[in-house]
């Protein structure tokens, strides 16, 4: 990773610039959205011209937010400076990643551990979420942060602490959440569309996988499966099942979960969870990875085979005493 | 509601007593456990002797946290000084409400609005929780508050406040909270304690239950069930069904979540949540009541029946215009 510039070099160049850039990265998060959005209107507030863009829309959740209108995904003109905000590496700006990279004047602001510098300069530092950071540069500027910017501040903060229960949840992240807060937020409403609606198809869904999960090795390893009967059968899709596996490792005694979904006839999608077993090298074995308490692979065969195969590399490569 | 007394008023109180039993409420939560303990600690390092008591046994959940063998259900002895926590009438201590109005010298700390007084000294204020009370008592004392009270503090705070997602999560809370964290606090752990872990059963039953869950006027109201054979199916309890609930008002769309549990043969157990609608009135209909936005009510018959009678009185109490 390059070395970083100070907040005060990062904050005159944007106080330097005119007409800004400032790109997230593809089918975007909260914290993607919020950081990129609150520094778009501080900026629209110190006299710039600011904008905003993504590769991708913006989905459902944030759309019906109203933040889809915010963005464009074709940069046109000449900018002064060209923002990369929560972003890991510049693969992650997608089909803007080589738009980026062909200016000067760059600059990336992320609070990714293994950020890969590919920006002019760099505002980067392992913490809670990009919006911690923006939160820093523009207490650092004086400039007044409004309702609106608290709002959206406040939901990359939430949303990359998992509403404040990841350990990234640190006494700093609460001070800002404070800081925010006195700005008035409707937080029980915020809450509510953030994270506990649900589609009825959906609910559905997540019963019928929910109503067969199963636990091998005494429970210390817990499956839940959907096929494509599944989806047909509630008029759902794979992305309904976003979060279903965390239902497989949050049982008690569990120590690994796992979610396997139809992705085609005999090919099947693993992911994997732990509570701190090296699940990563279980993926690998597949030709996947992913990181040690969060993988995926995919493996195909029969059903029965493909969880058999699974069961047979957990027990040689994690639990060998078993 | 009597007057309060001033917080100096209620330090002095605790400052001049040298035996002091603490009381909370039947069943306590993480509120109640955690102000109750975290004033226990802090009376006992300023040299005093405290005693914290409970007429129920201590839950799964908490008695797991370590918490169950600090409290004690039989009072003995004399004490200079009583105290209820978190009561928000003298009902709420159970078996031990007797012997606790029979004392002269007594002490609620509560944040209940409904609060009813029963003490002779009183600090009730409308707040997010007992805890936020206890942490403000501390800090006017100057009382330092270890790692251990902070910990007992955060876990009130957060159950409270349904791990800061409802309206009562303020500014304030977050302040409090990040001051807390300073002492380390494991946020991740003690979140998959409180809120993430499920049993095995407990999870397969929720599936069976969403499985088959229903709507009604177009969406508006979302309806699941849980009978006797499903308990037997999955060697489950009623108690495992806590938090079913939240699963039908969360659906898209849905004004009214409705919750029916077999209680005996031809006996439903009905709770219910809006989001806004008085469903108070329609419990009440039915013999039961509870709050505008979460009531209960019995209802007997068939289950079809039931759940036709109750969606009548919906529309004949609520929905008029349908």
């Amino acid at each position: 990773m390059k070395k970083n510039d100070s907040p005060e070099k990062i904050l005159e160049l944007l106080k330097n610039a005119r007409n800004i850039a400032l790109f997230t990265h593809s089918r975007p998060d909260g914290d993607a959205i919020g950081s990129t959005l609150a520094l778009k209107s501080a900026l629209e507030r110190m006299g710039k011209k600011a904008f905003a863009f993504c590769d991708t829309e913006i989905g459902h959740k944030y759309n019906s937010l109203g933040f889809g209108k915010f963005f464009s995904d074709t940069p046109r003109g000449n900018f002064d400076l060209y923002v990369a905000l929560d972003c890991g590496d510049s693969g992650r700006l997608g089909d803007l990643s080589e738009f980026f990279l062909k200016q000067t004047n760059t600059l990336s602001i992320d609070h990714h551990y293994s950020h890969i510098s590919f920006s002019k300069y760099n505002y980067v530092v392992d913490c809670s979420s990009t919006c911690e950071l923006v939160y820093k540069l523009l207490k650092l500027s004086g400039t007044e942060i409004d309702a609106e910017s608290a709002r959206l501040l406040y939901i990359g903060l939430s949303t990359d602490t998992g509403n404040f229960s990841h350990s990234n949840t640190t006494s700093e992240v609460f001070a800002i959440v404070s800081s925010l807060a006195e700005k008035g937020i409707d937080i029980a409403d915020l809450y509510d569309k953030l994270y506990a609606s649900s589609r009825f198809e959906r609910t559905r869904l997540l019963g019928r996988v929910l109503g067969r999960i199963r636990h091998y090795y005494d429970g210390r390893l817990c499956l839940i499966y959907v096929t494509k009967e599944d989806f047909d059968a509630t008029g759902t899709k794979k992305d309904d099942t976003e979060g279903f596996i965390d239902y497989a490792i949050n049982v008690e005694g569990a120590r690994i979960g796992v979610s396997i979904c139809e992705h085609s006839p005999n090919v099947y999608k693993v992911s994997m969870r732990s509570k701190g077993e090296n699940i990563s090298e279980v993926c690998a074995h597949f030709g996947g990875g992913g990181h040690v308490q969060a993988a995926g692979c995919m493996i195909s065969g029969f059903f029965e085979d493909v969880v058999d195969k699974l069961l047979k590399a957990v027990r040689d490569i994690v639990w060998t005493d078993l």
